[in-house]
């Protein structure tokens, strides 16, 4: 994408309305009143074939009649003449178009999507939408839409998926007191999409926080690339997690994923914070826009109510911050600033007492101190104090103590002159909330930002092998053999040439052959028939376990085959598997599907019952690096199993961030050829002991 | 409690203020100034020993100059003078009293607290209090508390723990619009508790909800059997669930439980709602106020944005009310009132073209439908339409409906001209959210009411034995012996007693007798050295598992005897145990503590690694009925292990559920008695052949 096209878009010195109309309510109408309403300051040139005049300003009968240059072009005129105005457009030198008409994708007409986006690459200017509201900007008083005003001023810029939602979120501003610089619609994004906005709003002086509503991504990867290179904060809310339709899975990988997994998977990764529904959409905007990262864990909480405090401190717990006492120092001098009755843990309660100097004077010095990683103050209404005084004190001490690197939150509980007591503290940067639990969510987003730009320091560099021409070998005779999907032998070859530790598996032909590689790979070995007309080996009996020397081999090489023809005498059997038999261990599954949006992505849970049972796995798009596979493990529930359970010592966590490293740069780079894959199960043994990757499964993909 | 003293305590026809002072900001003068400003009709008594005059009310010296009768006493006079007064009060022949005076218990002064508690009971007075701000009430127009202001009007009652967030809460019914008509602060609690106030309210006309903010009950059990006797709903916020000290656990049971759930278990056997937060109370308060029940599981949610339609399809699955697509009929007919790129499925899009007449007859058609168990209708804010009218046309659709018993709740997004719209449906009965996730968990509360009130239904009655002779011999001769705990074989006796399928157990104490058991225990059996020296019994060589008959008997009795005393010479071995060898089975652990707040607990999990690793677990309070046990087994995340994981058969869940009832029917019983429990491992068996406990724990309680 061209940002000098972006310029245009969003920072626009004059603005077209193709479609310009003389009659009120019409959009060719709404939105030059609500240009002339912002206050922008650029030029605006309605065109319209047969006006002369609306809003007072002259009419221009086509894009061509206007004289001077022309920056953004917005598109209100019906599907029907839009090939033609964009074409007029690009003839003009326009750059940049806003196409809020609507009638293309949204109604099946991909057709005429395709058209109008044909234009604009042939004169190479950017589209944005179709189908959309606009765009607004505080900064450059634009309010190039059919949404009524500019949004309360801030520095958050919201892209969304939904136009319906940016006119309801717009006037939400205002009772919320979120602010805003930017508000865009996207819709059907048939050129410019999130990736290429995210890049362009990182260099925006008057953004300082992303702020996202997703219906679905078009590509994943690129999306992701682009927030893991922003600078900024972006939050997400990411809406129908509900109906993602369950695709027929043939793995058991593809059954366990799912949008919500694979999206949170993928914004973890991005470095992207996630909002759980609207209204935490505009909490957590609101400090990620007004207040550095959460960088460590001591989060002090002063209050003068002893309720809102408990309120504050069962939400840190569930919020992941649990709240710790601060320092006997901090303690003691805190003492100084409350009754008697008062406490200095943590929360520090200076009671219902307390006026705007307790407040002032904890504030500060508990701010100022080294100790203090991130302070959250809450008020409760006690009717004898005034809030917007205490408002005024807490913002005073903030700035007194000069730390501008650790975040500090407010809430201030009752009613209207609390809400107005927090608007003057938003207006001066502090980020304040009605209830204890918003603020603490809120400081909770400030510390996942922190944790997540960490997390992906190095993402893009995968650890495992990059790319092995043994494994396209092996999958190209498959095709070749008219196959979907790869033997157990062959899938563990592909494994194994990617360095993943796989039992040893090898086809013998005749019980001689079997001996021989049972002596090879060492006993124990297990045999199991090799027949694609024998699904259910077991019931055939044509599996044997803990074979353990030359004479068991060629007992159980005659038995197999006698078992299998007496089960299916026109059974077609290719030969007898001799497997190395791996020493139990703590059972785990690694897959892989490759998902529509995010492409290759590699899943981990614990085996057995934790799976089937619990469906407790967890995703990430493909490659990873050490760190994300690090906390990947530790997202499973039931971790604590690799730490050595009931008196067990702990598995090999290090041979399993290696395993899934590498897992992850295999589908990587089969991306083109693998469907999904599962390694079922993985046996992990003790620290030291690295692990066995038993059964495999390489489905292909359909070419 | 005496309820005609509450009557007088919440609707007085003349309230006595001790304490009253001529200063303002002064508590005793602001209760007066709030009596009257509230539009108080009952006649108003200042006492105070020097003044005259107080807001041109004439003062009384004492209580006892007063001349006619006084329902209520207000004490707001210094701590050290409150048995005096208190003393007066009851000789002037009042009956209630509410003690907003502070320093009693929640100081350490409990001996204060005891000595005006005792001053009442001999007079027969009750005490609201002490340490309160007062109670409030619009139907009386009564605010005899130093809150500022009666709440904005509606018919729920809040019982707050937390005297400043009642003043907090005060103020925030008036923006966040949510009615009420009683607050009432509850204090210390020295004499009048929440269950004498949900008693009382239960039959006070002015009163839809019950509204609780709880730190601590005093009474659980009293609480339960109050809430479970009220015919209206209850919403509750406990706070301080992480702030629960871990009490030194001596069973496993004990180690699993915790304030969150306890209480959380309780609360459903009362049939109480639970809200989350501050802002979440409010959100269900005024759904559970304003609407009947939800009663079964069709909820329609029609909108005018897709946005907004899928945040409410994500929040219903979320909530646990997934939606389901309306019959076809009833989408032909809903066809009729939108364009044709609307949807009729669910959610029905009447689009952002939607105006006042698509969502009357659209609302109006579906609500009346017998289709639809609930509604919930959504609007996003367009700018083109009126958000006032919109919510006109849906009060006066739903009206027109004439259903009555179905619920409705409204969500509109956008703003101020939003919320002013929802503010005149709140005032006209419809509860009105200003994000559609919040209407959709106030109706998952509507259907949480209606589920614990089904599943309270005859819950008082225990589905085991009553009580046991047996055990009480069993537990008298251990304590006779000095011990705290039962051993083994005696608590698989008191188990037994109360008709639990235990594995038989004996003790031999010769080699003779050892056969003799085996022999009529059956085999296989399990032989253990039974000696108060040897806690770790394998290590010592003292088990022998799956000894198959009486020569096996015989030779293992020698074995362990020879074993033992060559682990530790001088050992006190009292015999050996002979048990019955259970078969294999699913492990579940069941167990119980006596809880300080609700008494006895019966606790259940899947064994192992589910509960060792996920500690999952859950809990009710006994006794319990068939019905809250099956709700019981659900609630755990490994229920699926019940129904046959992994290709095994479903275990038998009747077995389970009558042990379940039984151990609860057990710990109950002999609550006085019984510290805490462990069944560990029960076996659960295939459908039809039962379960066996196979170890048991009996801890007694220290008397």
């Amino acid at each position: 994408m061209d940002m000098t096209a972006l310029n245009n878009l969003l920072q626009p010195k004059s603005v077209a309305i193709v479609g310009a109309s003389t009659q009120p309510g019409k959009i060719g109408y709404t939105v030059i009143e609500n240009l002339i309403k912002g206050g922008y300051k650029g030029k605006i040139y309605p065109i319209n074939p047969t006006a002369t005049e609306i809003l007072s300003l002259p009419v221009f009968p086509t894009i061509g009649a206007v004289p001077g240059d022309i920056d953004l072009a917005v598109i209100t005129v019906p599907v029907k003449f839009t090939a033609k105005v964009i074409e007029e457009c690009g003839q003009k030198g326009i750059k940049a178009l806003s196409v809020i008409t609507s009638g293309f994708s949204e109604v099946g007409r991909q057709d005429l999507e395709n058209e109008i986006l044909e234009i604009a690459r042939h004169y190479g200017m950017c589209i944005l939408g179709p189908n959309i509201v606009g765009t607004l900007s505080n900064s450059d008083k634009l309010n190039a839409s059919f949404a009524p005003f500019l949004p309360f001023p801030g520095s958050a810029t919201l892209i969304t998926q939904s136009g319906a939602l940016l006119i309801a979120m717009d006037a939400i501003t205002y009772t919320r007191k979120v602010g805003f610089d930017k508000m865009i619609s996207i819709g059907n994004m048939a050129d410019v999409n999130f990736a290429d906005l995210i890049t362009w709003l990182d260099k925006d002086d008057n953004t300082s926080c992303i702020c996202l509503y997703i219906e679905g991504l078009k590509d994943g990867r690129r999306f992701i690339e682009a927030c893991r290179k922003t600078q900024k904060p972006i939050i997400a809310l990411k809406s129908g997690v509900s109906a993602h339709g369950a695709a027929a899975a043939a793995s058991h990988t593809g059954s366990l994923a799912g949008a919500v997994k694979v999206y949170g998977a993928a914004f973890q990764q991005a470095g992207v914070v996630q909002a759980s529904d609207l209204n935490n959409l505009f909490d957590r905007t609101l400090a990620l826009s007004l207040q550095p990262p959460l960088r460590k864990e001591n989060l002090l909480v002063i209050t003068n109510g002893g309720g809102v405090g408990v309120l504050a401190t069962d939400a840190a717990e569930r919020f992941g911050i649990p709240l710790k006492f601060a320092p006997e120092d901090v303690q003691e001098e805190l003492k100084k600033h409350m009754p008697e009755f008062g406490s200095a843990k943590n929360p520090v309660d200076l009671t219902g007492m307390a006026g705007n100097e307790w407040y002032y004077k904890s504030v500060k010095y508990a701010f100022a101190h080294p100790w203090t990683d991130g302070l959250v103050v809450l008020y409760c209404e006690t009717a004898m104090t005034n809030p917007v005084e205490i408002a005024q004190a807490i913002k005073k001490a903030v700035d007194e103590a000069g730390i501008k690197d650790r975040p500090v939150l407010v809430s201030m509980v009752g009613g209207k002159r609390c809400d107005e007591a927090m608007q003057w503290l938003v207006e001066n940067g502090i980020p304040a909330y009605p209830a204890p639990d918003q603020a603490m969510n809120s400081m909770a987003a400030l510390r996942e930002y922190n944790n997540i730009r960490l997390m992906n320091v190095g993402a893009d560099e995968s650890c495992g092998p990059k790319s092995s021409k043994r494994a396209r070998e092996i999958i190209a005779e498959a095709r070749a053999d008219g196959r979907g999907s790869l033997t157990e032998i062959e899938a563990k070859k592909v494994f194994a040439a990617y360095g993943l530790p796989v039992t040893e598996i090898n086809l013998a032909k005749s019980e001689d052959e079997a001996a021989n590689l049972a002596n090879n790979t060492g006993y124990p070995v297990v045999m199991k028939v090799v027949s694609p007309d024998i699904i259910h080996k077991s019931d055939a009996g044509g599996v044997k376990v803990n074979v353990k020397d030359e004479a068991g081999v060629r007992a159980a090489y005659q038995t197999i085959l006698d078992n299998c023809k007496a089960y299916k005498a026109d059974a077609d059997i290719r030969g007898i598997a001799v497997q190395e038999m791996a020493p139990l261990g703590t059972e785990v599954i690694v897959g892989s599907i490759n998902d529509p949006t995010f492409g290759p992505t590699v899943m981990f849970g614990l085996g057995g019952i934790f799976v089937e049972v619990l469906k407790d796995v967890t995703f990430r798009v493909a490659p990873v690096n050490k760190e994300q596979v690090a906390q990947m493990i530790n997202e499973i529930r039931s971790v604590a199993i690799l730490a050595g359970a009931r008196g067990e010592a702990p598995r090999d966590r290090a041979a399993l961030t290696d395993l899934l490293c590498r897992y992850a740069g295999m589908v990587y780079d089969l991306r083109d050829e693998v469907a999904e894959t599962d390694a079922n199960p993985v046996l992990v043994y003790e620290e030291g002991h690295g692990l066995k990757v038993v059964d495999a499964r390489i489905i292909l993909k359909k070419l």
